[in-house]
């Protein structure tokens, strides 16, 4: 779908980086995420399956789980999710489950990515709720931490 | 695969099924898993979805992260899960991130299962470890246990 890029949203994707720094810092492979409903941040957290020996500690699990226990529910039917990666296998499954309203993702990833690329969940029939989903947004800064992660861990 | 039908086998499902019908009797969709390290169960759990208000609380998810918490790691490479209900595309992927050895199911899941049915993850070039399937083990009971649940859900 087309980006429709407003201040909020370049905003939200600029915390959704930081976590993403912050968490490659503490040497997680660096991706972040924030959950928002309306104008308000309800979570944003960064990657920590190595901190937690996790492997389902990724971001956008972290932000979901965060923004089911603020809101007391499962369902975030109102929220929107920003991630500087294309979600993958279990975190697109996570996000049909908690009914998130809209995906923002940065980079594409075609080794993992479960949105446009591999498994396409959101638009196979075992899919029961999929997003509306706006991708590219900060793109390039959103892969190059990426990438100069993996370069620095050579 | 075909299914090797060992007595142990047949009591960890036994166990999942317990904490499928445990979890039915909280009100949730009645699904158990049991995390087994050779003869030892790391972990058994039910799905927990509404009690905890987490779209990831599905058993899978409960027991992998109570087993990685007990080891100490993200990973569970000698490690077996039985679980009652065909794991869901998101409990696909986080199986696959912890590197689970064998995967045991129950029944099939046409409109929800990822493995055998929807899209099929683990022989998708995405997915990077893929256990061993073994399928239909106490496939009757534990349809039953979801069927009976449903029906009185009407």
């Amino acid at each position: 779908m087309t980006v429709i890029d407003t201040g909020n949203q370049r905003s939200f994707m600029e915390l959704a980086l930081e976590e993403a720094e912050k968490s490659g810092a503490r040497g997680e492979v660096p991706v972040g995420a924030v959950l928002v409903l309306g104008d308000r941040v309800l979570a944003c957290n960064g990657n920590r399956t190595l901190e937690l020996n996790d492997p389902t500690a990724h971001a956008e699990i972290l932000v979901i789980r965060t923004a089911c226990a603020e809101l007391g529910s499962q369902r975030l039917p109102d929220c929107d999710l920003y991630v500087t990666l294309e979600p993958c296998q279990m975190c697109a499954g996570a996000i049909s489950f908690a009914r998130i309203r809209r995906l923002y993702y940065g980079a594409g990833d075609e080794k993992g990515g479960a949105v446009d690329h591999g498994t396409r969940f959101f638009s196979q029939p075992t899919c029961h709720h999929a997003p509306d989903v706006y991708s590219g947004i900060a793109e390039t800064r959103a892969a190059d931490i990426l990438k100069d992660f993996f370069q620095s861990k050579r």
